[in-house]
């Protein structure tokens, strides 16, 4: 039965294994996002991660479409690894569209898959935090978003390191058009803006050159991101327009909540997805080392698109990955607990019926026991007991079960107590 | 920029989309799993669900390599989503080898696929709970993995709905030897026997036949499974061996953890995947009216066979679709909490700010608040409210913010309580 040793023993290109730290990690990360929508109101959503190549490819933009893992099943069906949350989320809501109550606040976290160039640490796969708020106007579900973001954020020790820009698309439309920029132009224009972060000022002229536009007009976009304020477009505008008053209401929100200095106004924000209708926003650390920790807008026309009714809507996705690279960067990555509070040891075989009936014990009152397997000598039992970061060793001895007593050394307060072995397993039952 | 409305908005075939109501379900059944693993001293750990197609084939049987979905990504890599996480684990275990400290004790929960037939209400995926000990030689790995396994059937209110089924493949082949069959013949038995208990008898004999086993053979093999206790292994013998001492242990062991009426020995126990060597177990509810809840057993050949070395193990794994249905089945299905403690509404869009900054007080409390995202009138608000399911509602007028006092619903006890909106949100920093 013996095979040749020749499967590979590492994860297909672009996957991570997560071995017990990484996963203690992932796990903290996860739960952070969690009791943070929880705490807002949220409630948990899933879809698997094997969705239909068609509503994938429909409402993604072009490059998504090009990095979708897509296989056939055995009966030709055209499935998809989801590339992100959202598709499967739009058409959930269409297909209960009556049975459900709006507005709703849902969450989502899952893994999500790109087959990307292996660049810069970029991996094939990332687990993603999905916030949603579907059926309600307004700059509400906006700050709901922000808030249960930064609360999140808070929470992992990052509050000064992150700031959210916020921008939206309609009112750089305004702006656009403000300029004489027709409106039909403007959607060739955000898919070049959005790609401006990457590229220079010179590279961006020349695309826009490409894509018809004269150097004038070249120009006149490139003053308005000259514009840093809501006030700086005002006075541009000459008057305000309901883009403008919606932002403002974000700012107003978000400000309420304590958190007006930890979000920018930022028009150069335009987002990639090309689903967007208004608000956009990216966050990044405060220093920009790192891409984006999370991102998100207004996608008011996507239920309809699918199938659904014409509906507000927005959210925020928020992956595993960059968060992680800003808290190691900044030295607050958490620490993953021992996984025991208490270890149990035992010199003979014989013993081990002895230890399971403590370890019941303790285990009834919510402690975390690791048992030893084989019998150990005390020297060695303790050295690992400590290494292990458990908090109390107990060593059971032939001596101890006759005595019907036990010791439970203390590692971190380095003191023993002793305990009676009956009222001990007494607890159990 | 509108879509025809003809994508689909059901998932895949086979594939479940999880609404809030079945997520809440499946976090609590999560939950308890890992509170189970962790008070045993279990570790998590995870691979990626895309798995390299050539490790999936080379360790699984021929049933489950049918099963596979497989792709190829864009550099032509054979790739599949993993059937089962045990393949996995063995690579990552390899890949460290020399960097971990055995014995292992490690858990997972994930998805796994098939492309089965949909029949009976299965799926074509499911997530698991896979416990395994690797490196820990005697009978204590089984002991731990089944006490395991039976305290999350405890804390799901299963205690007296299910019975662990043991056996071991080794302890049949000497009593296969002991009938005259010799050893080279076991597999092909093993392969045959393990679909006994979807076959009548008469077709299994057909099958032994078809096999090459003589009648007389068929009917030693069918008295064998009369014998339906250790001792009667041991008397028909006429000794004991090192296997029938490996399941004595066993159940000495978790009859010691309390729970020795909740095992069962049973023969006819085989299990499908061709990797086990020794033990094998599974869990059914009494009645025996549903699929295996878990199962497993001991593979210790499996490290060395995918390049490792020759190392005990032992594996377990528990899926989500059956305990539910049983749960089901007998009314114990766990309630899912509401979404909110407190749900706040407002009168007029302008106290939005006032309940933004209530909401984060209470928040900073740890409560879970869902905070109105548009005016309501109070009966509509108290309404919802209560419908939600919520504990406290808070409804903000005008005359309230300007007194300074907010009136808090305890909508389960009927009581209210006026709350000084100064110290209230004085809180909140």
């Amino acid at each position: 039965m013996k095979a040749s040793a020749s499967v590979d023993i590492m994860p297909p290109r672009g996957m991570r294994d997560f071995y017990p730290h990484q996963t203690g990690l992932r796990e903290i990360l996860f739960d952070t996002w969690s009791k943070a929508a929880q705490r807002h109101g949220f409630v948990q959503y899933d879809a698997c991660i094997v969705e239909n190549l068609a509503l994938l490819k429909r409402k993604a933009g072009e490059e998504i479409v090009d990095q979708i893992y897509a296989f056939n099943d055995k009966s030709g069906r055209k499935l998809a690894l989801r590339p992100e949350i959202t598709p499967s989320l739009a058409r959930m809501v269409a297909a209960r569209w009556h049975a459900l109550s709006f507005p709703l606040k849902w969450f989502a976290i899952g893994q999500c898959f790109r087959y990307e160039r292996m660049s810069r640490g970029r991996k094939r796969e990332h687990y993603q935090w999905n916030l949603d708020v579907i059926g309600a106007p307004g700059p509400a579900p906006e700050v709901e978003l922000l808030t249960t973001a930064l609360s999140a954020i808070a929470d992992l020790g990052l509050d000064s390191a992150i700031r959210v820009h916020i921008s939206n698309r309609a009112l750089l439309a305004d702006l656009l058009s403000h300029q004489g920029i027709s409106a039909d132009r403007h959607a060739d224009l955000f898919l070049v803006l959005d790609k401006r972060g990457k590229l220079s000022d010179a590279a961006t002229s020349e695309m826009l050159g490409k894509n018809g536009f004269t150097a004038e007009t070249t120009a006149k976009i490139f003053e308005l991101f000259r514009l840093d304020s809501l006030d700086a477009v005002r006075r541009h505008l000459g008057k305000t327009t309901p883009a403008l008053e919606h932002t403002a209401a974000i700012f107003e929100g978000v400000s309420a909540y304590g958190w007006g200095d930890r979000i920018v106004f930022d028009l150069s924000v335009v987002r990639g997805l090309n689903y967007y209708t208004g608000t956009v926003f990216e966050a990044f650390d405060v220093d920009r080392r790192f891409r984006a920790v999370f991102g998100g807008g207004r996608y008011d026309h996507l239920l309809e698109q699918i199938g659904g009714r014409p509906i507000p809507a927005v959210g925020l996705g928020f992956g595993d990955v960059v968060v992680m690279e800003i808290m190691n960067e900044r030295g607050c990555t958490p620490s993953v607990p021992a996984a025991a509070d208490t270890v149990i040891g035992y010199m003979e075989p014989s013993q081990f019926l002895t230890g399971l009936r403590v370890a019941r014990a303790l285990r009834c009152r919510h402690e975390r026991v690791d048992l030893a397997m084989v019998p150990e000598k005390a020297r060695a039992f303790f050295g690992r007991a400590s290494h292990a970061g458990a908090r109390y060793a107990i060593y059971i001895g032939p001596d101890d079960v006759e005595k019907g007593c036990l010791r439970r050394k203390d590692l971190e307060q380095r003191t023993e107590a002793t305990l009676c072995l009956r009222d001990f397993i007494g607890d159990a039952s």
